[in-house]
């Protein structure tokens, strides 16, 4: 009977395992909009019955699979608030060039704006991706190189903000010195 | 003949509005992704065969429907390069509050991602957005008060970024104290 039951959990491990990846792919892909249910099923050859037995609605299973589409930029610690915003800036531009999250967000933002469900899938990602900023902050804070009236908001609008512009809005190179730039303007106006 | 033939055009026009203004609303409620031809068709009463008569693609249609989203913020000419960047910062941010573009912009983005039709509509909607920018940045550089390194693409980022960053990513308030703080800091660097 333990056998039996083994097998059985194995067989839906093993479902679900091949719907989360389908999803990613059809996400990777052609961001949120271009997962359907449908598609899932007929790529994944899970029936679309089981899909629904264990994700209640395509959020959720929108929110698995994006609970593994983005990894942060690693958290810098070089011991000066102005090197750490460098090496973050540049991290995060090296994702923002080729990282798979980058061409997925934009459909995120966008489902956000007016699925609540998706929002907070939203909400979750983008949390993740900005957590070093709040690391290299409370760092600087400590060292008391951060500007009394800043915090780790400021400092994610100033270096995370032209960035994003320049990836998705005016679509222009990401090249090494506009970056360095945006990190010695923010040091400029964050720092003490 | 001529009355007959302006009726036939009078009928052609009111079918091409009719489409647009459906296009329009579908565009405003659920950005690029709720635009289909066969709910505007619905909504219309204006047929399929009609609609692709007019516009050989759904991003043709949607290309026009959109040359009339956007309106830029108005462009201030206070005299002086700081006050110039308060009053279009406070401006972008009004229009990131309550504008229809602004609900309707990452679906844009998003596509533009993926289809290369919808990145030159994606891109002539950012080139009028940002316009004003421009033409504050020529001023300010006319009466010395640019640094000389800087150009129109900096003022743009240093100032949109962090506004569509707060907007769109962190999804914080726009408040009067940000908005500031964004022209403030952007003039500390981008002035001489």
């Amino acid at each position: 009977m333990a056998r039996s039951g083994d097998f059985v959990d194995v067989r839906v491990q093993r479902s679900k395992a091949a719907v989360l990846a389908q999803t990613y792919e059809l996400l990777s892909a052609g961001g949120i909009g271009g997962v359907s249910i449908d598609e899932v099923a007929r790529r994944s050859g899970v029936s679309k019955t089981t899909i629904y037995r264990h994700w209640p609605s395509r959020a959720a299973l929108l929110i698995e699979a994006c609970s593994t589409i983005g990894s942060a930029p690693p958290v810098p610690d070089t011991g000066s608030f102005g090197s750490d915003l460098v090496a973050l800036a540049e991290a995060l531009a090296e994702q923002l060039r080729s990282a798979r999250w980058a061409a997925v967000l934009p459909s995120i933002v966008d489902a956000a704006e007016r699925e609540p469900e998706l929002a907070g899938l939203h909400a979750d990602l983008h949390a993740r991706l900005m957590a070093p900023f709040g690391v290299v902050t409370e760092r600087a804070r400590a060292r008391g190189e951060l500007a009394a009236d800043r915090g780790p908001a400021d400092v994610t609008a100033a270096v995370a903000g032209p960035l994003f512009y320049r990836r998705w809005f005016s679509r222009e190179p990401l090249d090494a010195a506009f970056v360095a730039r945006v990190a010695e303007d923010a040091l400029g106006h964050l720092g003490v």
